[in-house]
């Protein structure tokens, strides 16, 4: 049986008619309207549009899966907050089911990417799995026992706004020292930056066509490959960031694996490679304690849509 | 129907026969023996001295819960290992299961203090829980809709072990800067010791009577209720490094509810106070994100005995 998912956000929404094994079978996308009651008119229209081409009903659907951005309250499917849509108390599944007779179902965005994951991609076959979404923030996702964890009336998994660095960088969040203000694309790219300042003979300056603002998530990467010192120091402090980061939640959680999802994540088995180096002597407790498979997300782009169908049982 | 808690300690082993209502009704204690062999036949003893006080047989009971110190693989029964005990691969549910035919089972003494306390004590009420025992080091215990949660092969929630200060003080699991380096009655005494080697004058010398080595883990907070500004200042670090811990647990679980156990938590509503004020303008996200009530540990000593209880549903 079928399942769609709905990937929200804020430059587009993403539909697909996925299949019990995740795969898209139809997909749609539209630009982001400036209402939210825009978006859930153009929405029905997606949601007929996958019907039609697959010649189907809603009836044969399993559900409607919904991944948004934002503080979301999953039990009762209410955007509460979204402010890069600029949505406050959007009942998205009440709207959705004046219109469609069926299960839908809301989860912000990450937890959704990481329970797709789990399911149908990287993490496939693991149980208890965590992850991070490293890209503008760093999003947080737990799987425990193969069910979504999302805290207390869903407004738990902040991971990137735990603290890592007590009195370190400000964070969005207000407090300082935030593993998102150490380990996001974000901060990646300014630790870069503050790098090529400091040496102007640095390769990362030819790589990215001697304009700074050319720099992104893979210079650093890129450039240490290429043995440059300075990319090799910006390198190893991110790793260090990251790793210790990743070492607190597998105190916390012990998961089976954690997934890096996000653009930097793209660096694959050359990250995974320098974060197993970093925590496998640094595994907390007695020979006893099982290690944490480190893994590179795999569903991409698709993530967000692949993962909503999975809210659907 | 009665069920038998044992709380297994480096200096005692305590026994209690409890009745559904987490009320112990007898109960024993004895030294802990120098192998875990001498403990097990010493256990038996204790156990059939509970039955006989409450004139009733093992079918009588619903079953045997064990907290104990160490790395608990609780689905198999096994202590790991427990240094301070000098236990290696103990199978203790086993080796109880010989002797009495009823349900056994064994946690980490964290947890079971942490389940305790939901179920009979201070969280009564709430279904999700984190704890924090703050003694000699810093144990966690984490309750979801009122299961105990214990991480992959029962190997997580190691909260004492996540860093808050990157680089920071050497913790005893290798790391530098984890929140028991900070926040342990051990660390709070440490600090309290520097402090007043930097103040000759502070009430705290009066109040351990001019030698350095009678400091505990209230030292610090009663002077700073007499005004000492040393001990305030003292307190206000403590508090913030507490809180800053706390702050990371809520972003991540988002329980209802959060207990300080072991010894600082006999501070009660002072420390509760200062924490609330700290946290509560901290509080992560937006309008509709619940706030965590913060409560310290009611069952005390008890605590093992009558948390090992709750393992047996």
């Amino acid at each position: 049986m079928y399942t769609i998912g709905i990937d929200i956000g804020g430059m587009s929404i993403k539909a697909g008619l996925v299949d019990e094994k995740g795969k898209i079978i139809y997909r749609n996308k539209e630009k982001t309207l400036e209402t939210a009651e825009k978006v859930i008119e153009k929405m029905k229209e997606q949601i007929y549009d996958l019907l039609s081409q697959a010649k189907i009903t809603v009836k044969d659907i399993k559900g409607i899966g919904i991944g948004s951005p934002g503080s979301i309250t999953s039990s009762t499917g209410v955007v509460e907050e979204a402010y890069n849509l600029g949505w406050h108390k959007v009942r998205i599944c009440d709207e959705l089911k004046k219109e469609f007779d069926t299960e839908i179902k809301v989860s912000n965005d990450a937890n959704v990417a990481c329970l797709g994951e789990t399911v149908f991609g990287a993490a496939k076959g693991y149980n208890d799995v965590v992850m991070f979404t490293l890209g503008t923030g760093v999003g947080g996702g737990i799987v425990i026992d193969g069910k979504l964890f999302e805290g207390n009336e869903s407004k738990g998994v902040e991971l990137g706004h735990t603290v890592l660095v007590l009195g370190g960088e400000p964070c969005t969040c207000t407090r300082r020292g935030c593993i998102e203000a150490y380990v996001s694309a974000t901060a990646l790219i300014k630790q870069t930056k503050k790098a090529m300042q400091e040496d102007k003979a640095s390769k990362m300056w030819e790589y990215v066509g001697g304009d700074i603002e050319n720099v992104d998530g893979k210079t650093a990467f890129e450039c240490s490959k290429l043995g440059d010192k300075k990319a090799i120091e910006v390198r190893d402090m991110y790793i260090y960031y990251l790793a210790e980061s990743m070492l607190n939640m597998f105190n916390i959680f012990r998961p089976q694996a954690f997934i890096l999802g996000g653009g930097v994540s793209a660096q694959g088995e050359y990250l995974v490679k320098l974060l197993d180096d970093y925590c496998k002597v640094r595994n907390y407790g007695f020979g006893g304690t099982p290690a944490v498979k480190i893994l590179t997300a795999t569903l991409g782009n698709d993530a967000g849509i692949i993962g909503a169908t999975a809210l659907i049982k």
